[in-house]
């Protein structure tokens, strides 16, 4: 069986095929009220939609969202959102040579270890594809958590770092992000990211990459412990993304290498106000938010659609090799920062709606 | 409010504060017919119990576990299984001069502000106590799965870095783990090891850590995606525990380093079944095991309970210090190997009861 | 808000609005490997589609459904089944004079109290058009009973009152409940029930109903005590349906008038195996079925869409007075039957899925 | 397996057999700063404890509830509320007669079904002991209702029906309902129950019942349609309780033998707010409470514990006959009035806590 809804108040539920008829989502719990048109989500889906730049797939996919349900006379009505999206590119591809071959490092296998179905049209429902579906749900969810809590918030993400090459935090640039295809916040390392990936593109690599979400605005109060801590929730919603395979909040891993005395937060007071001295804690204590500014890293590894011909089986348990034919993807990570974005929306959305 | 249930089919409820007369969890969806008894779950409590090692707090607590209901003769019920241990160290302590402070890099802040309630005795609910009824529940977990799977499975974590201290992979001993004080699997690291332990404690200071827990004698099948993906739970299972700020599911971010065609984990055929020549993903694909070894590693940040004075302030929004007073425990990393093992534990049989 | 998903394990969330441009649901939770066809689902919302008889509405509907993901090559995936039905009865009447108007009887005036919107188009989320893929998501529902139970199961409903005119159980004709508009199992009934209908058509009026669904061949063990007892869920899943003020469970209200000794269903041995000698108790014994005929009956109030003239109110709080033009329905419970076999056939399905 | 929580944000999750050591819940989703003591929970215990009046069972039980958890210097901390019940009458009767018999009429078969374990002491968890639970759940609830809404609710139950004696709703006398041994609100009746339970009791025979609970004072508003709607969750609550059997909700199966016309609560304006001429759908409409009174029934079928001897078979399949020994409850519809009050409350407050 599967699993394929998040949320406990605000809900969305995706369904959908790499290469079937459409892919979709209905997003539930959305208070009445709020203005939503099909725009909303498009920018969103702008955004992630692949075939933009020479650095990310060339798959083209217009990624036109219709919202079917749950709007009247342009405003929610509190009822469930259902959207859709139109797959253009399901021209019936010969996937002959590969029908009967699990790609290695990709979910093949396992879900025919579990389904006993072997869906060889890009991976079916295991592919990337349905993270379309998250950033409609996210851009949803933006409008959700302004509306609760009464302000705008800042929710956004950036790559940080490209297989060994990182960023440098002081040039974080917030505005730059959007201005170039990686969503770089540091002008400085462009140069080098783009040497890495077209090296990449032709020996037939790829590279893994790290991507941070920040997000301004949020109050402190939001979490649900023990259970549902919004640490604990962001880090499932993010390692639910395809090919993550690590979450930090805060200082993450490297708080590790830091003294008690260094990682505490200390606190002062600031108009009347709460003021941290620093951010370890990544705008979380104890599972709750505390008012700062909420920071989650996932990596995501290098794809194994590479040209480079690696081992694997077939379903007849025959040892065989395969590669990726035509152009690639090398850094699937960069595609990645709108969908941690929209997980994060999700995320915050949800505990919103707890808030008394 | 608050959400004290994990778990969609094996689920447990927790309940109780650090100082107050008991805590307690309630598990359910236990199938009947398991031999259970107070024992099976005492030597795992036994195991994270404070107070054994001079590497750990000091408190006493005998953490006696009672089982109320779900067993029969013996044997659970198919009914809700009902645990409860006393609280010994419930003596009122005097915490007038503490009462009004919010401990910086505890919840104190984040629980107030949400709650409006500050429970001063140790933290109330948020205090690391509450791991005691994760670690029970864990018990009755592992009986679950063998039930489910008839076989026999190992669920085993281990401490692979104190500061910024690791051990040696090479060295990687098993056996060695439950032989000394520290879970560690690296006999040659241990010197360093209580040396730095030793020094933080004199200095009033603490560490972080990193605890790898490793499960073997899953088969391929387990996970249900696409949101309820076995390595999205498990990153919620141990981002829920306290103090916990990052995960990761095998090379985790390590992979981010590595090429595409070296993080594939490339498959052959070996008494007819598949075997794959590397475990870079950590036993689990597109969020379903692969039946290979499954491998989360999490880290724990340095306690904030230190001697050494910090900058906070008090329900009144005075700027004050504060310092922890008596001993203190300078790397609660430790204690969390058990609970660790336990969230491992209580996440497999969850998904191992969907198996059809 | 709203919730619009059932179920625990074979969920379905369901949307769409009376006059939208479209009704769909997604089905999650299906074991894969099912054989699955559109024409599998259309046959059941044939039974349900009005514009029939000349005994019911006479909206015109093809509800044709479209299955958009979920299955592949004519197998079940183990992924959500996304279903659509395009709305052809969208066109926009002129609702101008019963905009502003809340119908009385009908959730026009609740739906505006809690969500603040108002949408007059035949009662947007609120309609009986729902039901329709109720009646979807049931037909998938069935195929997971077999599938999980190996067996075949007969989900039947049947209409057995309409106003104060009853069957006789006596003249129960199985076979005959298929060949009349009434899906009435006695014959001797249908004059009085023609004439009754046209009546209240004619007078502008409407009648109740009593619906009663039997499924026979469900083993003994289904429903999960305490809070998901097997008549518990058919309870809430029947009062569900719009109109349905009333369920009941075998012998149900008339138990209160029987003693003690004659209400017990006494237990004999045939062929090694346990056989109940009457079945008061409708197949469910303490929340789990016993292995005899599961029987429920609901009932469903006279619609409130009628041509009397009523007293209402409208948006700006003015005392109105409405009816409904052109044709009505004079008993919508006719058309609840194949929604009742539906509620009947998720609920089982869900449980179904429990059984280890 | 089993499911022993109830409620979505406001949960509860009962625990314990009717001879073990203990019964138990844990209520979670409580807001902070709500004044709770155990009295205000022990009140609606000593209400549905046995022994207490010649009509109802005799056995012995003090019912005294104990708070272990979730409240802080006398208020809710937003944390879960622990709550047990240790049994007094734990004694070690002598089952030996009866302990591999399924009592006819009493889940005892069906469970061993399930299972394949027997708690022959009294039932174990399917005894309606567990309800002492549901009522204490019920009394935080009330308070939880209270809290949210910002004004005092009622909540009350009456018996309207034993056997085939009915009240004259013409009698209805609220403050007469608990000024008897019956919960009834109508003197008139009360020589004939009287006569009617000494009667049963003599007789070795049960009665059935019928109980209204009625709830005053909830706004229009709450309720998530189309699967959370009101009184589908209420119907389902209510459906939960041992020996229920049927639910209907305001006019319920009466409004079958109405015509369309007489059924429509019509609606006028008093004071500026609407103001329904009648309440035939019981303060429910499309699922949402309508601000009017809230009223339910439901009809608790006759105990099978009685002294006449009936028919059934025992765990190896032989054919037996049974009856109960000593003094047994005549009429046990008397003490699910307190029940079927805390089930309303429950449900209320799960839904209370929607509200944005």
């Amino acid at each position: 069986m599967s699993s394929n809804s998040l949320g406990k108040i605000f809900t969305f539920t995706t369904w959908g095929e790499s290469h079937g008829k459409a892919i979709g989502c209905v997003v539930d719990g959305v208070p009445s009220k709020i203005p939503l048109k099909e725009e909303d989500i498009q920018s969103y889906l702008n955004k992630r939609r692949p075939g933009q730049s020479k650095f990310t797939t060339q798959r083209k996919e217009g990624d036109n969202v219709e919202i079917l349900s749950g709007v009247f006379e342009g405003l929610t009505t509190g009822h469930p959102i259902s959207l859709i999206i139109k797959n253009e590119d399901q021209r019936s591809k010969d996937y002959s040579d590969i029908k009967d071959i699990f790609r290695p490092g990709h979910a093949d296998y396992t879900y025919w270890a579990k389904y006993g179905i072997h869906d060889y049209r890009g991976g079916g429902r295991s592919s990337a594809r349905e993270t379309a579906m998250r950033v409609a749900a996210g851009a949803i969810a933006r409008k959700v958590i302004e509306n609760k809590l009464k302000k705008n918030i800042l929710i956004k993400g950036a790559l940080v770092q490209i297989g060994k090459s990182k960023i440098n935090y002081n040039n974080w640039n917030k505005d730059f992000i959007d201005q170039n295809d990686f969503f770089c916040p540091d002008m400085d390392v462009i140069p080098e990211w783009e040497k890495m990936i077209l090296e990449a593109r032709n020996n037939g690599s790829s590279l893994g990459a790290i991507i941070e979400i920040r997000c301004n605005g949020i109050p402190a109060g939001l979490g649900e412990p023990i259970y549902d801590k919004l640490d604990a929730n962001l880090a499932k919603a993010m390692m639910s993304i395809n090919a993550v395979k690590g979450v930090e909040i805060g200082s993450g891993f490297k708080s590790v290498s830091i003294l008690g005395e260094e990682n505490v937060d200390e606190i002062r007071i600031e108009n009347s106000k709460p003021k941290f001295l620093s951010n370890n804690s990544g705008g979380i204590m104890g599972g709750i938010s505390t008012g700062q500014e909420i920071i989650v890293r996932f990596c995501v590894k290098p794809t194994s659609s590479i040209l480079t011909s690696r081992k694997t089986i077939d379903k007849y348990m025959n040892e065989v090799e395969i590669s990726t034919k035509g152009r690639h993807d090398p850094c699937v990570g960069i595609r990645a920062v709108p969908v941690g974005e929209a997980m994060m929306a999700t995320t915050l959305a949800d505990h919103c709606l707890y808030l008394l």
